[in-house]
């Protein structure tokens, strides 16, 4: 088979998903043991991210769990953005109370995420703004900074990956592109700090995906992935591949360059699908996206760097897929 | 004060709002009438949005509340968007008993409307897709058409609004844009059949406001207003005029010109604000911004539609605003 | 081979290109007859479209080029928008003088057209406003369409088709999406009149390729496809098939549903590109994309349409394009 | 009157422009010294930004010319997007033959703008990528830092100012975001090397036009200023403040904050405006912004950074326009 051997999956896929209309969500809420469960029964899937707090469960049980259905726990993610209590920020909210409670909360993750050697996925949805003259960027930005440094330098041991998105659900965050996002590493300076690129994120904020991994990459600092797929207005977290095939080749050809030596994971929201069968569906549309990499000309493609000549780029990419040349 | 009379504000936004992430709401759920205490607290406010069914109260007590707060019912809005049911459409669903569940319910919002004296305004927000190879086109277009029909059909001294939207929660809309809306309209063929339009909806598909509402008004189609601000891409449901202040006042010239005698509704979702505090706010931003429409030189700007020179437009409205000729 | 007969391309796209930085172009220009020889260089190209005014040379010297080149003319296409003198609108403009030239040309072009069997392409390019406040509305949308309707009946045995874009070189047009086109088509109420979808200009407007040509092809009015790809914010006019390959497949399987007879025409803009190798991987990856869809697997297609589980479609494309089912 | 001294506009705004359909322009072009008289003409600019090599004049004369009417040297743009020898990068270029032509061009513009005590803006519109698979994203960011390093390096006492675009003519550019532009200019470390941030670019971006300001003053590299208008798709180079006059607000004010010493610089492309009329208006929208800007209510505004509540910075902006508190 084809691809990469450590594909994972978010829980929150194989739970209730719901939309600010249908509050409710579209399907029934499982507990974690049959999330884990059925997140297990998905061929080729190696490993699951967990969210913390835990919920109804002990990290003991949460652990036990995982362990029992073969599973890895891959990346613990703090809670920075399902409570009210972040609605103006947590790593950088204005009340120092909250910071110091959402710091707390990652440190905590980090105990967890030390125990199961797993890194720790910080994605602060609530640090950012919606109304113009809302927020004192001066003093936001070097909260924000100083927050993920203290996080980062509470165990050196541990790595802290900052997952970046530039809208939702603020209208703007702070860390919304690949490039603030590796700024405010930059500023922090910790060697455990780098940030994880997921894919509908990058695409929201147009960016081309390659060049955002490289960039991440040449700094040793692309420590995660969140895949998905959406068209490129609204983080839409749909199946991989299902509509954004080529640039995913190039992506994952990228990645195989640089020396990608992390997960593969899925961060989808299945509305309207079966979880399993949504995720299924990725891992067999990643499979082939790989097989279709190894048939890549690379002499061409090196052709191609040096000239700019992107028709043949086209006939490289037609031909791996089973075109004509 | 300057401004129309006929303002009013939804009934949802004196809820809890919540989103995918905090799904538990950003602040406490109030019952139908405090929320309807709240709206009448509101200076200048004189109506109301309702949806339909009315939840825990009966359509009696729902009349008697609004009545004694000396509030209008202006709007009753079929809940086609919150329940999962609805998931794969509601007026264009592929399965026949779904569809029948989704008219009936607009039938009986007719029936309520028909009572009070309000129009009922269709938002039908999972007709539509997310996945290429996923619907239907031809027949989800038809039975899509046929529903409107028959509902506007089924009271004929009923006004039915449609509002349309080009995304969210489904990823693209079948009544998506002004002309697509206007389009099924025209198909369904029914008099008291007509348009609204959202003005986050119409900046979200890149709408000029003003010639949207021109082009449904020039059809005798645009039965209702909803109000908001957003930054183009998401639909934010901001205070009115927090952002396109300019647009505004363009919009509000064309309404005025073409002789729009409908409400001029609030359609927030004040996720971080004081719902009280947030359509007060946009009562106040209206009455300016027709303030200052009061002050725009018309002579001036027929000049400028004549000869196209912005300059001049951009002159008019600095002036109208207090800045220098 | 798989695939449509009839392919052509813009003779434009062999010529010099330039944007507004690099106005000199970022080639040679090239004589008619030099652009009609290469264009007949290209395996499986079998028509050409025009411009008109032609240029350096005659009607009967075009016919007798394309003719000795074995190409047939597709369609032509009057200049409404590459001179200054249409700055503030052709067929909506609000001078009569210039209006009238407009129309005039148009009427011109089918004299042209109706010689050589050919379409005319209405791309109204000019016809639209920048600045807030800077056209009335209503007189703008009545001339345009009081010109569409003059056009198509001067002559009924010429088909006119209205090509419409969302932005460029206005910031908006009023033929900006395929809902305002078929309203503009249908109020001016001629049945040689229909509309062209550029894929590019559609997916500017955020549209559903295969949704938007299921609207028109049901009211029998998608005349013509003017093909290339782009990544949804400008209108790059790219290879085709070179990013959006998974909707281009379905915008062609509804073509197939719904009986398009019309012509599959590239309209690219190879800047960086020779032209005639942009315009031959288009071809090739046309028939790939052909290729593909013979192996869709439409029942499967047809159990997805019923239930709407785009799990199922997303294997069905997978298989289809040699994938693991 | 209000707002600040150093007021500036590009000299290409009174020349010809054209786009890629209306290629020979939309007006007649003008001579140097000609469009330098026009510019002088408007009330409250002191300044002029150049473009290098300067064309049909030498240094001396454009140094006398400009000098002569009163106005002041402000900045060089080396041309490193309007010849098709920069189509397949610049700066960045695979071919190190054309990336040393464009370096040593770079360094002619500091030895001219050394001259004349200008600031260098370096635009680099073709260092990019249009499609897939096109470019080594390694070797080509790797180059674009040494390019601008040794830039920098050339004369230490000439700043340096990267603009910033993340869109056009390439399709995605290395220098694309503030984020992307600030990792460069701190990759190549120099003192003199900052960034110039273009309204309309940010607002490409989807940027906060304030917080992307900050992020640039805090690290003492916010070079230059580059203002328009347009509506946050395409690059439109309105008149400033003709559409975003609360977000121009909102940046003047922590352009205040941050102490911003340099030009407020016109950076417009008036298609079919009259460019001294065009630039007038932004001279007198931009005062006019100022103006507002001092009735601001400083001390609500500290209240809502400490609080987040949004409805009181909407009340600060209104009353400061004149409306009612």
């Amino acid at each position: 088979l084809s691809g990469p051997a450590k594909i994972s999956a978010g829980i929150w896929i194989f739970g209730k998903v719901s939309d600010r209309f249908c509050t409710a969500g579209y399907r029934e809420d499982l507990p974690f043991k049959e999330r884990v469960r059925r997140a297990a029964s998905i061929p080729g899937l190696k490993g699951i991210e967990l969210q913390f707090p835990l919920g109804e469960i002990t990290p003991e049980e949460a652990i036990s769990v995982v362990t029992r259905h073969g599973l890895e726990i891959v990346a613990v993610g703090p809670d920075l953005a399902g409570q009210p209590k972040w609605m103006f920020g947590a790593l950088a909210s204005p009340d120092p109370k909250i910071r110091r409670e959402a710091v707390e909360l990652c440190k905590d993750a980090m105990d967890f995420a030390h125990k199961v050697n797993a890194l720790v996925n910080i994605w602060p949805g609530q640090d950012g703004y919606d109304y113009p003259f809302q927020v004192d960027y001066v003093r936001a930005w070097d909260t924000f900074v100083e927050s993920l440094k203290e996080i980062a330098e509470y165990k050196p041991d541990v790595k802290v990956s900052l997952e970046y998105k530039m809208t939702e659900p603020r209208i703007r965050l702070f860390a919304g592109t690949v490039g603030k996002s590796l700024l405010a590493v930059e500023e922090a300076g910790a060697d455990n700090l780098g940030i994880t690129i997921d894919i509908g994120h990058s695409l929201l904020a147009y960016e081309g995906l390659a060049e955002a991994a490289v960039l991440a990459a040449k700094r040793n600092k692309l420590f995660h992935l969140h895949m998905n797929d959406c068209f490129r207005r609204s983080d839409d977290d749909l199946i991989v591949g299902a509509v954004h095939l080529v640039e995913y080749l190039e992506l994952f050809y990228w990645l195989n360059k640089t020396g990608y030596e992390g997960w593969f994971s899925f961060d989808q929201f299945p509305y309207r699908e079966d979880p399993v069968h949504a995720v299924s569906e990725s891992v067999k549309n990643l499979r082939f996206m790989f097989s279709v990499l190894e048939r890549l000309d690379e002499e061409s493609l090196q052709e191609v760097f040096k000239t700019g000549d992107a028709t043949k780029a086209v006939a490289v990419i037609r031909k791996a897929l089973g075109g004509e040349s």
